[in-house]
């Protein structure tokens, strides 16, 4: 039974554990199997980064998915520039936000839910 | 001071790591103790499920008590494909969710705080 | 840019990690770069507790600072009394709460966005 709302969630990622990655990208798909018109967005900042690093994510392949099914990435621009990581650095399919923390609050504040990403 | 309100709590464990099933049927306890009417939910998936299974737990006694306080226990069928896990294999206190992802997502969305268990 | 508005934000702190403690001291300072009149309070209980110990925590300098800057510190009273730490172990700049989880349970309740640090 498909679930036609269309639930707003963010997901918080700060490991750069590649299980945790493997999992959340699991999650999701989870997610948009029981609810296809859900919006999800994935916030990566701290640890979190190389998730959306070409040349270190594991999970280029589920990202470029899950971009396709309308899924949102965002690096945080204060965690590039700690690690110094360029825009030029990161996966085509991912987007940038000033701040990773800001981003995760202001969804919500609009009323997204909010999942943690982690063990 | 005993806190008489409703308050509505879903914890979402996805560690397997035994410290922090413990901590979190502490925490649990706590909340009981200072608000006894509350609500909580505690929904178990990807590496949390063993929290569950009853030859893996090391919590089998707590939840019960917990359970017999009024909280509930879900894993999450999606997880128990992934790890061929069956029904019979859980504690017979828990019950199941189709998600858990969903799971909490929806208690979110009906004004259930929300608790990431884990260090 | 700066954000003028007063965003609402709890953390909870329940990790060990002191490369957790730091990253979330910084995560802090951009928040309040980003959206200096934002209220912040920091929750710290389980194994998140040494955070606030004076001969234990590494931020002692930066928690400081923060306090300056508006931002809160709890500890949980239900922690200490589990770790034998005394309200004169604790730095200057942190209030207690008489339990962590329902304190961050109550700021969700009055729609404060909720961060959950670790990674």
């Amino acid at each position: 039974m498909v679930d036609k709302k269309k639930h707003k969630v963010v997901f918080q990622l700060t490991s750069g554990d590649t299980l945790v990655h493997k999992a959340m990208v699991r999650q999701i798909g989870h997610l948009l199997e029981a609810a296809p018109n859900s919006k999800v967005e994935v916030v990566c900042h701290s640890a979190g980064l190389p998730f959306l690093v070409t040349n270190q994510t594991k999970q280029a392949e589920k990202i470029k998915e899950l971009k396709n099914r309308g899924v949102e990435f965002y690096a945080c621009e204060n965690s590039m520039r700690d690690k110094n990581v360029k825009k030029s650095d990161l996966l085509p399919e991912s987007g940038t936000v000033p701040s990773g923390i800001v981003e995760v609050v202001l969804k919500q504040e609009k009323g997204w839910s909010y999942i943690k990403a982690g063990f």
